[in-house]
């Protein structure tokens, strides 16, 4: 014991003075600052032990994690799989056969085709789908286009295999700061993009139902964005993992629109949202077309080699139970009311928001909320766009916490955001009502 | 459903004549042949038909997964955690505040120190570990270390990093051939060791207790390793996922030789090793340098974001439940019984084999073993080493499937293993007795 209280000693005394130099990739050892995570909740942190917060809980709104648990039955399913032996250990590294047969026979009326095996992989959910999709796609200089506001993790993903991002703004409404406006009325910048689009395009990620502006791309969009890539043979990478949270009539799929496109595009899907257990990472890739989806496939091999075993058992099941209790369709009817009980507090302050058609996210207009010209806000959100100091000034003087949404953005477009809050609703109905409850003091700051 | 119908044939019928031509990723997309996996597993099943093992099980001793369920107290781990809803959502990028507590009581006597949080991060299984390890440290052209025979995964997670792998024999013993030989014979080439390191080398990958040799590396030998590096500045990626099963007196991890290695080198762990559950992706790394593994955590962000969470708060409390009732020595135990059952047989045909140290592999010499000159072996097998057909050999006459090894040594030095198998000993008493029973039939050709 005394013994190895001295070599104790010794180690941490001798470990400052032999500090060895590394040069670490540089991509990961540049300073990049803090990301909106970490600085929102950091600054959440802090937030809720200020006076004004004193003895109230924070409301956060902030990650799009769902507050509540999975549903009964895939909860069931997991523990069910966790009893069987083999379903312990490795899964093929393309996924276990019940998943890719689950996901065939839920996919396989909205290909209106017979999907084979080959045209389904499983990932360690939606995020290392995407990343491999990119790896097995990429060569050294590749342009992939993505659109503001963007999902924050394309970026570096983007960027690790090599590739170069081309930025394309969605343009807000005008009547942004006016009234309440329809995700239809944000527009890709056609114009630009079609001036982006070069001999180094190699893919193009879309997003719909959209983080974080709740859009859900019409057909006549998506036809328009699928036939530009089938002329310019362009990989569209489809993320819709807001698949089953739409609250328009239909949700239209790129990849069906024609058998051109769907050769060229590879959908991701996730267990995380479709079961509110973003903590399995169950996320899966479907294309029409193998051969591009095996490279993707070959790519994850290496990055994860398989995925977790239990959890996708889970998931294969679970997928069969939620057929049988309408268990997607119930969850868009309870989104739908969950917008409603959120949305009222901003009808009745007369605060303007896009009304989401889609994912669970809103993003409302704090314009017309007057912030204290002094207020005090630390140093490192001087250099923020506006809504990071909105956001700070929210949690500390309401205790509740949205994410800024100029993060989304490179810095030269981040005006478009600067006086929107996102908020997450994936959050239960109690939860919802305790923040509108809060957020009817804003009516002090108008 | 007639109009689905209708579609579905149109859709297949246009598909085939509008295939895009994509250039994928030029490492991902390139003709490697079938590996290892792939072959040993497709020719084990065609050869669980042929007339020989017609009616009788294939006996599996391939690829490293267990045979048997993870501990008991481990599912229950699993099960409580699916019933804390928050559980199931996302965890922290750098693991849960749970899991990580567990490791650092686990191994703050081994490392005689007091771990910080920031000395651990967990990954989502050792293999995303150890490619996050190298994708947070390699720039473009960096060297790496690796040793011969390796685990296949080390290469490819290299070379998507833009790293060169240079390999250095760990040569076999002289009496391999003949008699039963130890783990210690099998010793690193220093001279060629010494001779690759140069100003590109950035890191070195070690494997202890190794896969597939089953040597443990002594204490010497480690701080020559180390001290090497020091001089060097060579980082250490240690690779101790059989961390638990050694059969040696004691394990010496390099990390733990001086202060000077120890913050020079990366320790990776695995869930799935320790607990019998492959399938649940649960790794980490230790490091008592925290900015190195910092590196690493931020590619891992990038990589997976998160690992599962109810398999990290399973492996939390399960290392906690471990504890008390001396899971793991009990585990050492059983498997030297394991290699006891094993072995017997070879010892009673006079087979050479490495005797382990640890890990739950064994490299079983077949030189003696006369194979028909006439025997007709696949095309794809023929350019391979002679182990290929000795596997091929033993599953198409005997039903029992081991691995080639030569499939961890680049072409140039296969020949130094090129008459052994490769077996899992990872399996309950009852299969590995059948397999046993099965191996006698060898004596016919002997």
């Amino acid at each position: 014991m005394s013994r190895n209280l001295i070599r104790t000693f010794k180690t941490s005394a001798m470990t400052l003075s032999h500090k060895p130099k590394i040069v670490a990739n540089k991509y990961f050892s540049r300073d990049t600052g803090k990301d909106v995570w970490t600085l929102t909740n950091e600054s959440a942190a802090l937030a809720a032990t200020n006076a004004q917060n004193k003895g109230r809980d924070m409301l956060n709104l902030g990650q799009g994690f769902f507050s509540y648990a999975p549903p009964e039955f895939a909860i069931n399913e997991a523990k069910n799989a966790l009893d069987i032996a083999l379903v312990n250990q490795y899964s093929p590294t393309r996924g276990r056969p019940s998943l890719i047969k689950s996901l065939i026979e839920f996919y396989n009326p909205i290909y209106s085709t017979k999907l084979k095996p080959e045209n389904i992989s499983v990932f360690t959910g939606a995020n290392e789908a995407i990343l491999s999709c990119l790896t097995g796609l990429l060569n050294q200089g590749d342009e992939v286009i993505v659109f503001e506001p963007f999902f924050d993790q394309y970026i570096p993903n983007i960027e690790m295999c090599g590739g170069k991002v081309v930025y394309v703004p969605i343009n807000p409404p005008k009547a942004l700061n006016e009234r309440v406006t329809k995700g239809t009325e944000w527009e890709i910048d056609w114009d630009i993009l079609e001036k982006s689009i070069n001999s180094k395009t190699k893919a193009m990620i879309i997003n719909t139902p959209h983080n974080p502006i709740g859009k859900v791309f019409t057909k006549e969009e998506l036809l328009r964005l699928g036939e530009l890539c089938v002329r310019n043979n362009i990989v569209i990478i489809s993320d819709e993992v807001y698949e089953h949270l739409y609250f328009t009539e239909s949700f239209t799929r790129i990849a069906t629109l024609s058998p051109e496109i769907g050769q060229l595009t590879l959908t991701v899907g996730s267990a995380g949202k479709s079961f509110a257990a973003t903590g399995w990472r169950i996320g899966w890739t479907v294309s029409l077309n193998e051969e591009l989806l095996g490279y993707a496939a070959k790519a994850h091999t290496r990055i994860c080699f398989s995925s977790p075993s239990p959890l996708q058992e889970a998931v294969a099941n679970g997928l069969t139970d939620a057929s049988k209790i309408n268990y997607f369709s119930n969850m868009r009817q309870e989104y739908i009311r969950k917008y409603e009980i959120f949305t009222k507090v901003f009808d009745e302050l007369n605060l303007p928001y896009t009304a989401a058609e889609g994912s669970y996210f809103i993003l409302v207009n704090f314009a017309k909320v007057n912030i204290p010209a002094d207020y005090k806000f630390p140093e490192e959100l001087l250099q923020k766009g506006k809504d990071f100091r909105i956001s700070y000034w929210l949690m500390n003087e309401l205790g509740v916490v949205a994410i800024p949404p100029t993060e989304f953005y490179i810095k030269e477009h981040e005006k478009a955001a600067e006086n929107l809050l996102r908020f997450a609703l994936c959050k239960d109905d109690e939860y919802l009502e305790k923040t509108v409850e809060r957020l009817r003091l804003l009516k002090d700051y108008l």
